[in-house]
């Protein structure tokens, strides 16, 4: 068993209004120091797999064609033993 | 500075539509191996602040008063000089 802890963001230059939503109401609450925020997806998923290399090639493959949108997004993840 | 990337979760109790429709959507494509999916949040905060510790102390802040739901969520991040 492997949990993938998957994070996926926006590519830098893709504008991220919810970001800036945030950003926003951090400086209403008094949060000065911000000086920007970016907002993305963080998805935990269990695998029933016996091969690190296998669950691996899974994760990729669920980031590809269904987590992210490679046109406007990127992705990164940890694997570990569950 | 700093970059503060902030995990936000639902607590395990809390059900969790989002990861489920996620999970029955990657079992459609195949996946056999899902056992199960969370979805939360992911929010990278950029920082400028000279001292760790008070950094530290206003991403608490912010994750506590605006970006997690304390009842339902709990929440986790990392804080890396940038």
């Amino acid at each position: 068993m492997f949990l993938a802890t998957v994070r996926v963001t926006l590519k830098p230059t893709v504008n991220d209004p919810q970001g800036l939503t945030i950003a926003r109401a951090l400086a209403s609450l008094g949060f000065d120091s911000v000086e920007g925020v970016r907002a993305g997806k963080f998805i935990e998923i269990t695998l029933d797999e016996a091969e690190r290399s296998e669950a691996e090639k899974h994760v990729i493959e669920m980031c590809e064609k269904l987590l992210a949108n490679p046109v406007i997004e990127r992705y990164s993840f940890d694997l570990n033993p569950a």
